[in-house]
């Protein structure tokens, strides 16, 4: 038995036999974007297998009300749990911001959010206590980001962008090009207005625009990006935990709910080398 | 009883008493952008009941794949045909060019899909027998527009140009800002060069898009918006049918299958005044 601790509850998860250690770690997101976390996650934890669920057939989540984004992150849940995982990683702003305290109450494993882990480094980085968050609509509306900066540090000042474009215009690979620049400048013209010395990057698919955002708020504010925080994250807790395994021949593996050949078409560039081994999973109806 | 005729195929179709010719006109979309076409349909038939289906939920369908799209499209035709309607419009170009013919294998309802309509009038228009078609990824993979054209006057050259940015700047109402008219200009640029004179705008969002478009391809080209032949197609055929409504103090309805609210917002400048009467119907999972 394990015991964890989960926003302050208190949790027993049954190891069920010695192989609960031997479980892989299990990612989703609705589709590429989760793979700049899973990246991270593969380099963090070598000897860990992983699996990546990326929800293809119904992304974006951006978009789309609390309600919708938490039944999706529970089906993704469902099955992940059903492949045997011991540990959990919502690699999705928009399911975290809404669905995270959902899945915790209905399933007995581990889990974090990307939200968590880049709050808590923004505030850690911020010298002026003026923290900006960018994220999709959901996200943005959802106020998670504020609500967890205002948990760590209440006199952080925060302020908050949605910047729909992004997401479609890192998925055509137009991230450095001319309409780059200037959807990033309309999008946030007004941070430098605030004085904003920290940008939260609250959503996976914006790393990959991160010049065009850096030159458009100014190259004084620092970018944080959640990937590397919340891999270094999930390290600390399975080591915590006591199920981190010492040694394996790593194998990791991709699910998607649509069709596998557009996601590794869209997903190489956010995983940063080939994609192989993809199966489609029928979840969706 | 009525006999339909289908892509050439005779269906006949039960009018189950004298209530068939009451029942509804049934429109689908995955979102807001087929409200451009539900906008003509209750203008050109204004004694016939509505209900049009927006799939908030699993929107956009233009990034997934031919399957997946189908399966969505059953789902929606089936709860409209639920409702008991008798003639369905399928105002989606990327469920028209997936699953049109699932649709008309699976149900027995006289059901018309955005393409047909769109293709038959850029052949009327051309004048040089260049014709230009641009929409999301999946339609311009389909090859829908194509073959139909092709269909209709094999004489007739085609080029095609997806254009997946403009979905999104559509529903972020960037519809005329310099951004859209960069945007344009990247993707249509190549069509001067094949001295297109007709450009099919082969998505419902596009015509919301209609001035960035019209100036990035010159303002000789004329574009084919598919609102208003399928209108009129959908008017032809019930009168053909003999079930169009003389006297009818007419209704309409709306059903989405995430939260109406983001419905509401979005969609107004697609139907051109207030939504009203939305409820959300849960079908997704």
């Amino acid at each position: 038995m394990i015991i964890v601790f989960s926003k302050g509850r208190i949790k027993s998860i049954s190891t069920k036999d010695e192989g609960f250690k031997r479980n892989a770690i299990g990612v989703f997101d609705s589709g590429v974007g989760g793979l700049t976390v899973f990246r991270e996650i593969l380099k963090a934890l070598p000897n860990e297998d992983c699996f990546y669920l990326g929800d293809t057939a119904r992304l974006p989540y951006g978009t789309k009300s609390k309600e919708t984004v938490t039944t999706f992150a529970v089906k993704n849940t469902e099955f992940l749990v059903s492949l045997g995982i011991k540990f959990l990683v919502v690699a999705c702003n928009t399911a975290a911001s809404a669905g995270l305290e959902t899945i915790e109450e209905k399933f007995d494993i581990p889990t974090i959010g990307v939200v968590l882990p880049g709050a808590e480094k923004a505030v850690k980085v911020t010298k002026n206590g003026k923290v900006g968050v960018i994220g999709t609509r959901s996200t943005i509306m959802s106020g998670a980001y504020k609500a967890e900066i205002a948990n760590i540090d209440p006199d952080v000042q925060v302020f908050q962008q949605p910047c729909p474009l992004f997401v479609p215009l890192a998925e055509e690979g137009w991230t450095e090009n001319e309409v780059a620049h200037l959807v990033a400048e309309e999008y946030l013209a007004e941070f430098s207005a605030h004085g904003v010395d920290t940008l939260i990057l609250g959503c996976t698919h914006y790393p990959l625009l991160k010049k065009a955002i850096q030159q458009a708020v100014g190259y004084d504010v620092q970018l944080i990006d959640s990937a590397l925080p919340i891999a270094w994250e999930v390290k600390k807790r399975l080591e915590k935990m006591g199920i981190e395994r010492e040694e394996n021949e790593r194998k990791y593996k991709f699910f998607v709910t649509d069709d596998p050949e557009n996601f590794v078409r869209v997903g190489e560039p956010f995983l940063g080398h080939n994609i192989d081994d993809v199966e489609h999973v029928d979840i969706v109806v």
